[in-house]
């Protein structure tokens, strides 16, 4: 009866103590100190592979610390065990946090604001209307509709796009390869919150750009695997895009001599748009780890077939 | 019966465009062509004082399509004549937008993030939570309470200071001069919203950083004579404050040699964060025009004793 610690060591204080406090009598190991494997029947893991899992027969379940579990997918399970994924409510307000701050940033101009104040100079600034700047959202899971909730609230037009048909108040929800084309068209800003699986992976490509307006803004906060790279740089170059803020790359950190560093049509910011904290996140890995026991159906269980 | 518009003459088209197309009838004079004084029964004002009304005896109201009002009533009036100031939604949704914009700014690092880019660095930023960055609005009218209700649904810890005591839901609210140091000592980021009164020109001074927690961020986007300007430079000097976001001056535009210009601590934006347009604005001027007419109190009245 031993919970096994494979996610992030320097974490992994943060999440024991976390669950400790929860329930003192929980039992952990850390990684690689498992001791005998028979004796784990949980494993939590985070935001990179542990590789083989499959010597641990007796797991009853495997609880991500991450939301995005695409890496993870290409671990080795014992056969049949479930997979949670983490969606705490920290994360959620995280993520609605980072993303309406810079599309906040794209209607208020803070990117010509910031210039003209370097240059020392006083712009007479167009008021633009909130009403007038169409957001969509690629990916209408719990972070998806989080952020389009307080984007509605606070005036803008908000339309998202999904695999399957959704329903979100306020929001003019599209689905499937076919509406993909209506979704873009008129929007002015679009965001990435999808998860990434075999069927989004270079999503954010030549073609997808081609159905934007000119001069519309990328926000990629899904994984560094929607974008293709090249195919983004040349629709920044030809104005397709007028800028890209990407909070996620292909490989992270992002290298020292990438050429997104070097280029002012693409704002970096260092994978932070959300973090998973052990303090919010430890009640449903108890909650997960209880049902696992108790052969109970997970919250926020993973589907290997659909990637997430 | 003649409107008379002496408001800014770039605007004239919009805002008597924008009143005719609600009521085809209305006749309008422009400043300084108003013909016959005695026929003007109404006067649209905005943001210069245009001196002396006094000659306009048959005036049945003044109108501002200001929220602010400190430079109208440097004017000389009619005797008597009852004056509105605009508070229109469009201005408050522009103002709400702006102040969430840069209290997430300041939450979510985005002044380090860009320094961080500029230099090339991944950084490992830690992640800041709301509800652990108590924000302060100086100033609880139209505008202050709007700005609350978005930040409180945001999840930060709001409160709020004003002359005489208010109510708003979720916000810890102070009033009057025996209370503004238990509202500001908590404070992460203070935003001033204050009317520019004789009461409040120069509050922002060192008496005030002094009673803000160190590393305060402060916010002015009331009136530039609420800064006391060397008193601001001292507290940013002296670490009181972390940094200044300013959206007013005391002599706007802010003039090309101003120090704030080549301060990295000062952040300047040319009295952008709101505008009332004539499209949003135009249907509160008709209904005061018509309550004028029929002697009806006014919607948005300004008390000149209280000077707002």
């Amino acid at each position: 009866m031993t919970i096994l610690y494979a996610a992030d060591p320097a974490e992994s204080e943060a999440w024991i103590g976390s669950l400790r406090a929860l329930d003192p009598k929980l039992d952990f190991a850390t990684w690689p100190d498992w001791g005998d494997p028979d004796k784990v029947d949980f494993i939590i893991v985070g935001g990179r592979s542990p590789g083989d899992l499959s010597i641990f027969k007796n797991a009853r379940a495997i609880q991500s610390t991450w939301a995005g579990v695409n890496h993870l997918l290409k671990s080795k399970f014992p056969p049949g065990v479930p997979i949670a994924r983490m969606v705490d409510q920290g994360l959620s307000a995280n993520m609605v946090e980072y993303l309406v701050y810079w599309v906040l940033d794209a209607l208020r101009q803070g990117r010509e604001l910031r210039a003209a104040q370097r240059e020392g100079k006083w712009i007479d600034l167009p008021l633009r209307w909130a009403r007038d700047f169409p957001v969509g959202i690629l990916g209408l899971g719990t972070l998806g509709v989080a952020t389009a909730e307080k984007l509605v609230g606070l005036g803008f037009p908000v339309s998202g796009w999904s695999r399957t048909a959704k329903t979100v108040a306020g929001v003019r929800a599209f689905h499937g390869a076919g509406q993909l084309g209506d979704f873009l068209a008129p929007l002015k800003l679009m965001i990435c919150l999808l998860p990434l699986t075999n069927d989004t992976e270079g999503i954010l490509d030549a073609k997808l750009f081609a159905g934007l307006t000119d001069g519309a803004i990328l926000v990629n906060a899904g994984r560094g695997g929607h974008t293709n790279d090249a195919d983004l740089l040349a629709a920044l170059d030809s104005g397709k895009l007028a800028y890209a803020l990407l909070d996620v790359f292909r490989e992270e950190p992002l290298p020292p001599d990438h050429v997104f560093w070097r280029r002012k049509d693409i704002v970096i910011t260092p994978h932070v748009a959300a973090i998973t904290r052990a303090g919010t996140g430890a009640e449903d890995i108890l909650e997960n780890y209880r049902r696992a026991l108790a052969g109970k159906p997970l919250l926020n269980p993973v589907d290997p077939s659909r990637g997430y």
